[in-house]
């Protein structure tokens, strides 16, 4: 595990110091490895540069009192109870908002799991897993993620997620004596784009509270959704959640907002004590003044929301998905049809000589030669090789030069010539 | 410890549910408790609100590269360069950035002592000492403060710290088995507004080094020294550092700048090491894209620092020091007559009925029962009651309204019949 971390972590180095520009740069890397959507940075430019965004209040400049109401909180709330369906008002003092979501899952760790104990548990469930956030975490807090994998003859979707996988693994985790706190549910997935149904969330929920498990829900793709057929349900939605006072809903700008540069996280909690103990984490991970006003803001100005910004980016991310599903379809290379988020699951094991991890992180080290930066499966510990994560949300030409010229270029040679 | 911190946090509850405002609750609670500069809103808020300050690159928008070369750790380079007076230029990838110092306190924290032990110690030798972050540190990390208590006959100055006492509290610690690690020095000093000659700086460096301790040397207060004939000296101003691998100079926007809603603040250190290890944790601490154009736009800004900011600052701070030490010459109030930071050291122990540190905090909420927040002595761990720290940084009426009214009424009262 430690070592792919490393390994990838090169590959995200050599991009920072390469990186490309059509103009300055044309011969440097493509990052189609990190799930960031820069297709509508116009719209949020053309947004955030209104003059109505310049303004600086004393109380913007003071420090913060994290653990009081703020007129961010009271916006989220607002936000969260409109966009995610809650069938009453959510109510602010629910609402916890730190730099981003690392922080959050960092203090939600510090916060549910034993602090005394050297290694706090986290039942992560999903497979392919989330694991950006694991290796900073683990310096933190020595977390240690558990990835499922027993695949069943009964699924009727690749990688899918069900409570007789749940109960069998957490049954295996209570054999190896570990401490299981909390359950993290991605909706929607990331990287497979799966979106749950309210009955698959419903048995989720309840297996959770069966085994007294907090479910952390990270909805952060929620509004992310791009086609209309889908329909996404976020647990906030839910008339009566199973254990309330275990179910703690996350959500935040960098996804959904294009916005990952501004640093805004929340959660929405029913359960006071744990929201009052993230609240003393303020002084850590609090979001500053100036960016609290501009965020709430946003939040609150639902006409450039729902008018403009929400239906062309989604106009943008189903155009540039179709694009990329068509190049992947001309290349004969199977991937998980889906609709949310900015990542398409595709199976590229035909490139592999063998099928091995190792084989899979050579692919990965052949696109990064070629100038092209992916993630692969073993970083989402996958349990077939072959897997990739490939972003597809960049503006067309990029995607056509890193995924299309690189892509049939490889193919052609990986299997005749290696690269390496 | 702990309880008194539980009764201190009561009191700064009590203040955000009650704000004194002149207008909207004028028998509110005034805050001379937080040490914030509330002098120069009205500089700070005309500078924020030029248009310059409006710009939204994409870059500010995506995840921001934390351990990469930045414009804002340029920008932190030269400007600590020329305010810490340094003999040649500071590198920018010396730098490190974060969302305050408080993170940067718990970064060093996790980064230099070792992460296993349950007890990662600091030997904090400054009497009476920062305890801000010391409760908020202790959620993190467990670090186990030390107050080191030995007044000797030959001090010069009231609470004076000396290479000797440091060697016997040293000394002190080893015979309690604790592991020391680091040695933290504040210059200027909180709460004492003392600031350190060259000449004692080398010899606390000298004795750092002579036991491999690491120290961080906290200068948050470097540009808010208000008599010209106090000379602040940066230990980046020093010809060669006694053991610059071992030496990380700290600052921040809050105090110098006004600005503790900004949540910026920087490490500078030559040990590439810690500088790395510290870049790891900007997932969790690091300041967010359009806050750093911000603050670069700020700190390259020198015209409007040196002949605006800067001087005006010094000037008000000067003014509203005269004013608060004049009233307390009338009320024959003892006090430390310094000239850095926003608070005076003053020995209100003539209104204790005995010198006990319960006395105190009965004083203490007496002026909490008069609308008045202060912080006491034991606090900052004080040896001897009576202490408090007073913030003066605040327009004249409400210092007016808030210490000289109060302390009279309380000098009246408290001897005879006091308030609980």
């Amino acid at each position: 595990m430690r070592l792919h971390q490393g390994i990838l972590q090169e590959g995200y180095n050599q991009y920072h110091a390469n990186k490309h520009d059509e103009h300055s740069n044309p011969h440097g890397i493509i990052n189609l490895g990190t799930s960031e959507n820069k297709l509508c940075f116009d719209l949020l430019q053309k947004r955030l540069m209104r003059p109505d965004m310049l303004h600086i209040e004393p109380a913007f400049l003071q420090y913060p009192d994290w653990k009081g109401h703020s007129f961010l909180r009271e916006e989220v709330s607002k936000f969260l109870s409109d966009y995610c369906r809650s069938p009453k008002p959510l109510k602010p003092e629910n609402v916890v908002v730190m730099n981003g979501c690392g922080s959050l899952f960092s203090a939600l760790a510090a916060t549910l799991c034993d602090p005394e104990a050297k290694f706090t548990i986290f039942h992560n469930v999903t497979l392919p897993y989330y694991s950006e956030f694991h290796v900073a975490l683990q310096l933190y807090f020595y977390l240690y993620f558990i990835v499922l994998v027993q695949p069943t003859g009964s699924d009727v979707r690749p990688f899918q997620l069900t409570v007789e996988k749940l109960e069998n693994s957490l049954k295996e985790a209570k054999k190896e004596g570990l401490n299981i706190k909390a359950l993290i549910l991605l909706n929607p997935h990331n990287p497979l784009g799966e979106v749950y149904s309210s009955e698959e969330l419903i048995s989720f929920l309840q297996f959770a509270k069966m085994h007294k498990l907090h479910v952390i829900v990270d909805e952060i793709y929620m509004l992310s959704v791009f086609n209309e057929a889908d329909t996404f349900r976020s647990v906030l939605s839910l008339d009566g959640l199973p254990d309330p006072q275990r179910t703690h809903v996350m959500w935040g700008v960098s996804k959904d907002f294009a916005m990952a540069g501004m640093r805004v996280g929340m959660v929405y909690s029913e359960n006071r004590d744990l929201v009052q103990a993230l609240d003393q984490l303020g002084c850590f991970h609090g979001v500053p003044g100036p960016t609290q006003y501009l965020m709430a803001q946003l939040l609150r100005d639902r006409d450039w929301l729902n008018s403009e910004f929400l239906p062309e980016n989604r106009h943008r991310l189903r155009e540039a998905h179709s694009f990329m599903i068509e190049e992947l379809k001309k290349l004969d290379i199977p991937f998980l049809h889906r609709s949310a988020g900015f990542f398409i699951w595709a199976d590229l094991s035909k490139y592999l000589k063998e099928k091995t991890f190792a084989e899979e992180l050579s692919l990965w080290r052949c696109f990064l030669k070629h100038k092209v930066l992916l993630s692969c499966g073993q970083a989402f510990s996958c349990v077939s090789p072959g897997w990739f994560r490939i972003i597809f949300t960049d503006r067309l030409h990029k995607l056509q030069l890193g995924l299309t010229i690189t892509l049939i270029h490889i193919s052609k040679q990986h299997s005749s010539d290696p690269c390496n």
